[in-house]
């Protein structure tokens, strides 16, 4: 096991911060660009962790650390951003980092002591579970965006790169 | 063909702050896990970025604009790094940013006319490149190395999601 609460917030508390240097002020090439047809681009992926910020994250630590394993948390639907109305990706930036700045104080205030990371909960696909693996998937919930919107972009260059495609691991998964 | 230099530029010009974003003051943990022998930590590939900007990237463009196809540009040593000496990361971060922004400023001055990128220059392993593909092929290496640190430090997590592994993509390729 790698993991511990600090070096868990070090990820969580810098992830608004690196997608508003990669993706502030990008011409809408980069910020539409999607994998195709039912993939999302940059600007979808944002508003994806706006959603999870609001209902996915924090509230189920919180069920969790209320009712146990006594009743399986409410399902998160990973499709609620496609209907969440539309802001620029600028605001949407802003307002994860505003979410996640409020989820982090929450997480301090529900986890103010390292024992209530042991306590279980029931997954509503998965059954039992722990805090800390919520909170650890939470994390790489965070790079795994992170690297989608990166292979997004990436994929975009895929014949521009000419030769070079064959050295350039990204373009060939 | 989706290249165009602004939006090239774009991200180019965006790596340093985004990799500060991620990497600057993260703990140990994070900055040295690899995924396994002869693998890169994120400290290493800061490093191996920042040997890009100084043998790579615009060297080879000036070579490109200067020779044409008369001769083929040096080999890149994608090793050099791991022989250049320790600095911190924090120092390493700084210094790529500060490379980056004399690298630009000669791209700039190079092409100073968009027809510069369709000059063609000699690959010493596969041959006619175009000016164009070597900065698309800039930009993917930016972005497959910034996936390769985020990859990297989500799969030490791999364990700790506990069931939520099935649903983080990244730690299952």
């Amino acid at each position: 096991m790698n993991f511990n609460i600090e070096e868990a917030v070090a990820i969580l508390s810098r992830t608004p911060q690196t997608l508003a240097s990669l993706l502030s002020g990008l011409p809408e090439g980069w910020l539409g660009c999607n994998e195709g047809e039912g993939t999302w681009d940059a600007d979808e992926v944002v508003g994806h962790l706006i959603e999870g910020e609001k209902t996915n994250w924090i509230p189920r630590l919180a069920f969790i650390l209320r009712e146990g394993e006594s009743k399986p948390f409410p399902a998160f639907d990973r499709y609620a951003h496609l209907s969440a109305g539309s802001r620029t990706t600028e605001r949407k930036l802003e307002e994860f980092a505003e979410l996640r700045a409020r989820s982090l104080e929450r997480l301090r205030a529900l986890v103010d002591n390292e024992e209530w990371l042991e306590k279980t909960g029931a997954h509503p696909a998965f059954g039992k579970v722990k805090a800390r693996e919520l909170v650890s998937a939470w994390v790489v919930h965070d790079l795994t965006h992170l690297s989608q919107i990166v292979r997004t972009m990436a994929l975009r260059y895929k014949t521009d790169v000419g030769p070079w495609v064959q050295y350039l691991g990204i373009l060939n998964r």
